[in-house]
C-alpha cells in the first residue's frame, strides 16, 4: 500500500557556528518524505526535545557524538505518532520515542523505535524527567556521586531537567541539596517547588561568597553540567574525597576565546590535595539501570516526591531560536518543541 | 640518666621560593639536641629521604600537608639509629623509620617510630621501594588504576621510586607498561632493567608523537605524577573509560607564571567525552593495605620480579642542592641522603 507522496520540514545545519550559534547557522527546508520499505515506519513528530549536547554536534571536533555534517539534519529525540507502518510491531496512531532529528516527519526502521507505555504521563516526560535527561541525573547520582545521609550535593542548572532531578534524588537519599540557577524566579522554584535546601543565583555579583555561605560544611558531591565560572566557585569548596560526576560543560560549549590564564594547574592541585574524583560519564553506559530508573522515578512522581517543569514552545521553525536561548539559560524547565 | 648535651645540624626553610627553589632558600644551622623525657628516644639519622611532595610544604598555600613555616625544619622521613631511649619499646642500636625532618639528630616520642624488621634489606628500601614511594605506587595501581590484562599503563618519572614500581606492577598484572623518563640513559634502564615494554624520552622534540607511537592501542591508565606538558601529550591518547590516579604534579610545583592559555576546558572536555576518571589520592588513605603491600613487594623483589634503583648522596649540607636537582630530574633512582 502506498500513501500519497508527503512533504515534511526539517532543520539542517547551514554552517558551523563560531562561538555562540546564530539563527543563521540553521536552515529550515522542506523535503520529500521517502516511501516506506518493509520493516519501516512513517512518523509524524509531536514533540522534539532540545538538549545542550546538541551544541557539540554542530562543531567539527571529537566528542562523544559524531559531528553533524554541514547541510545535515540536526540530531534529536522526539515523541512521534505512527502514521503508517510496514513493521509488525507498530500500528498507526501509536506514540513512540525515536531519534528523528529536528523534523516534522521521519521514516525509521521499526527496531529503532520504542513504544511509550502508560507510565509516560504526559508523553512529554519521555523526553525529560523520564527520558534521557532524567536518566542522566539518575545514573550520575547513583553510580558516581553516591550521596550519603547528611552530605552536601551541589548542582547547577538546577531548574533544568537534569539538575532538578539531581537535587531531588539527593534529598530522597538524605543529603542536603544546593542548587545554582540563573535569576530569582528560577531560584524560588528550585527552593519552594523542588524542595532544595538552598538555591543560589549565579548572576549575583557575589555568587562565590553566596555559594560558600550556602555550603557551610563544604561540598561532597558536585554534579557538573556547566563548567566555567561555576566550576571556579565550586572548586575551593570541595571536601576531602569529594566526587564530581562530569555530565556536561554548557558554559564552555560556545566559549569563543579562552581566558588568558591557565586554570588547569589549580584544578589538578585541588583534585590531588583533597583526593577528589572527577568522572566523565554518559547515561548510555548504564543502560541496564533504565528499568529501575523508570520504576523509581515514575513512582516518586506519582507519590509527589519528585517535581519537574517543562517549557514547551510551538513550531519547528522556532527550534533554532529556542535552542540558542537555552544555551544562554533563557528557558525555564525542560525545553520541548511541539510540532 | 643523662647524656652529655649534644649538638646536631638541621636544614631550615630560610625563605619561601619564587618558582624554582634556590639553595639560598635553605639554611644549614646547628642546634642543641633537647634532653630526653620519659617515653622519648634520641635518634641519629642514617638516611634521609628526599621526595617531590616536600616542594609543596615550602609554599604558604593549602595542600595535603601543612606549609613549613619560614625558619622551620624541612620535613622528611628517615631511617635512623636509636642512640638513647626512655621508651621501653626501643633500645640503642636499633634502626627505626621516623619523620625526623632534614636533621642529623632528633628526639621523638617512641610511639612515632616504627622498628625496621628484616624485610627491609637494605634498610634504605624502607624509604623507597618498600616505603612511602612504593606504597604510593601500589595503592594507586591497586585501587584506582586497576590495570587489566592487555591494557596499556603509562607512567612518567618511570625510573623514579614511584614510576618504576607502577610499571612493574602493571607488568605483573599482564598489562603493557610504557614509561616516560628524561634522557636516553634512564629510558634504557626503564626498558632493559625494569622490563617496561617501551620508554619514551620526554625531552625528545617529537615526544608527543613518540608517545602516541608507543601506545598504538591508546592509554587505559595514566598514573599522573608530573602534569604540565606530559599531561598535554597523554590527554589525546586516553581511551574510553581510562583511569587517571593523580599522585603528583611535579611539573607545576615550581611553575612561576602560568601559560597565557587555559588548558582546563580541553581537559574537562576530554574527561567528559571519553568517560575518564581522575582521582586524586594519597597513600595514607589506604593504610590498611600496608601489610599486603610489604608482603607482595618484598616477595617480588626476592623473586627478582621487581627491580629498583637508589641514588644515595652524602652529607646533610648537600640535601638542598640534591633536592633542587631532583625537581628538575637530575637524580636517577630514589634519592637519599646518607648522613
Amino acid at each position: 500500500m502506498n500513501i500519497p507522496r508527503l512533504h515534511g520540514w526539517r532543520v539542517v545545519l547551514a554552517c558551523r557556528p563560531h562561538g555562540k550559534p546564530l539563527t543563521s547557522d540553521f536552515r529550515l527546508e522542506s523535503f520529500a518524505v521517502p516511501a516506506l520499505e518493509d520493516g519501516e515506519v512513517l512518523l509524524r513528530v509531536r514533540y522534539l526535545s532540545l538538549d545542550p549536547y546538541m551544541r557539540g554536534t554542530m562543531d567539527d571536533r571529537k566528542s562523544y557524538r559524531p559531528p553533524t555534517p554541514v547541510g545535515g539534519v540536526m540530531v534529536g529525540e522526539a515523541v512521534a505518532e505512527v502514521l503508517e507502518s510496514r513493521h509488525s510491531g507498530f500500528r498507526p496512531g501509536e506514540l513512540v520515542l525515536a531519534r528523528t532529528g529536528w523534523v516534522t516527519h521521519s521514516v525509521l526502521a521499526g527496531q529503532q523505535l520504542a513504544r511509550l507505555d502508560e507510565r509516560f504521563q504526559p508523553v512529554t516526560t519521555a523526553l525529560g524527567i523520564l527520558g534521557m535527561p532524567g536518566f542522566t541525573a539518575y545514573t550520575g547520582v547513583e553510580n558516581i556521586g553516591r550521596p550519603q545521609q547528611g552530605e552536601t550535593v551541589v548542582v547547577a542548572a538546577a531548574s533544568g531537567p537534569v539538575g532538578s532531578l539531581v537535587g531531588q534524588l539527593a534529598k530522597i537519599k538524605g543529603a542536603r541539596a544546593v542548587g545554582i540557577a540563573g535569576g530569582p524566579e528560577k531560584c524560588t522554584f528550585v527552593r519552594e517547588k523542588l524542595g532544595f535546601d538552598a538555591a543560589i543565583d549565579h548572576r549575583a555579583p557575589d555568587f562565590p561568597a553566596l555559594l560558600a555561605d550556602a555550603c557551610p560544611d563544604g561540598i561532597d558531591i558536585y554534579f557538573e553540567n556547566v563548567g566555567g565560572a561555576v566550576w571556579q566557585a565550586v572548586l575551593p569548596l570541595l571536601n576531602m574525597h569529594a566526587r564530581v560526576p562530569l555530565c556536561g560543560l554548557i558554559a564552555q560549549y560556545s566559549a569563543g576565546s579562552t581566558p588568558a590564564h591557565d586554570f588547569l594547574p589549580a584544578t589538578m592541585n585541588e583534585l590531588l590535595s583533597r583526593r577528589i574524583t572527577v568522572t566523565g560519564f554518559i547515561n548510555s553506559d548504564f543502560a541496564a539501570q533504565r528499568p529501575k530508573f523508570l520504576d523509581d522515578v515514575s513512582r516518586w512522581i506519582a507519590e509527589g516526591r519528585i517535581h519537574y517543569r517543562e517549557n514547551v514552545i510551538s513550531g519547528l521553525e522556532n527550534a533554532p531560536g529556542a535552542f540558542i536561548g537555552m544555551l544562554e539559560g533563557s528557558n525555564f524547565g525542560k525545553l520541548l518543541v511541539e510540532i
